[in-house]
């Protein structure tokens, strides 16, 4: 299959996906989201956790292009502009509540299937080795504090996991972790005297 | 029915949920980690749903026995043994990976179904509360710096339930996330001067 018909189906895979959450999700629902019948989209792949993983895959990807390309003068901006993309309430595309409830359902499958594991896992490190390259890089631009890099990306992480667990199971507002993160960075991780940071004179006069 | 079955049938769901995650769990699963017939269990219970929301709600209870007694003798010991409670990785009587997969899979349902987000959002409202009731107290005392209750205490459970949806989909270890959390307290919550804050001697001579 050449790579257009297989963005195809990875699309239709998460239109389904957002539609009938994944307990429910059938090959036919992906199919119907298709212009292929079922036949043809067994043709390419055998079950439904075929298209999820091909699907995961897609989502590893597509997370390493836009964390890529962030902008921002310096570290600290691209780490704000990280949590944009991360921690975003509205997409053009998705329908974003649906979306967030059918991969915390997928999530909950990975003990039961190592090929989900496996594509959850490298998103996972897409965006914490993003992170930890921004925190090093500030670090050597004197924008952040001597912080150790893994041990904080790490724990930004949890932060937005935990804030799409909590979004999905209690309605808790992203915007809200998203501005904690945010404060996280300018009073924990910016060096003193930079714009933020508990040495910064516009902040101290702010307050 | 009194307070005691109650309390079997609880366990029962529970080890039910452990043992069959909460997608395939049945009546007739519950019933035969009972001594009850799945007769006798459908007299006082409707449906599956039904079970699940009384042991949500008798989870909110379980957390808020457990949290309202934390050893310490000053409010950062108590949160560190909160941490203890809400981040550790054994228990004696339950499968907690199991247990911890089960539950991710009942918060994927709390958008469809009212009852598990009102019991869910019990729970998230007694860690989230008790932390802040923590933070405040320790402020008054001396022993935190003087940040906003609220907003820290949400920012510390998005980690927690970070943490467990990692664990749960990538496998990274809740130990991690409780020995970051440890240090996020000591270098950012404690006061200036106390045991594991900035100024304490005993950190700067181990340096």
């Amino acid at each position: 299959m050449s790579d257009e018909p297989r963005e195809t189906v990875v699309r239709a895979t998460c239109r389904a996906l957002c539609a009938h959450g994944y307990a429910n999700l059938t090959m036919q629902d992906i199919a119907d989201e298709t212009d292929l019948s079922k036949a043809a989209l067994h043709y390419h792949y055998d079950t439904k956790r075929d298209l999820l993983t091909t699907f995961l895959d897609s989502l590893a990807s597509w997370y390493e292009g836009r964390l890529d390309e962030l902008p921002g003068a310096d570290a600290a901006e691209r780490l704000h502009a990280l949590f944009d993309e991360c921690l975003s309430a509205e997409d053009d595309e998705a329908d974003y509540p649906a979306f967030h409830t059918a991969m915390l359902e997928v999530k909950a499958q990975a003990p039961y299937e190592e090929a989900y594991r496996e594509r959850l896992t490298a998103v996972d490190d897409v965006v914490r080795s993003r992170i930890e390259t921004l925190i090093e890089t500030g670090i050597e631009e004197g924008v952040f504090r001597d912080v150790d890099p893994e041990a904080t990306a790490s724990f930004v992480v949890d932060v937005i996991v935990g804030a799409y667990t909590r979004n999905v199971a209690v309605g808790h507002p992203l915007e809200e972790t998203r501005a904690l993160l945010d404060a996280y960075v300018d009073d924990h991780l910016m060096a003193q005297g930079r714009e933020g940071g508990e040495g910064d004179p516009r902040r101290e006069a702010a307050e």
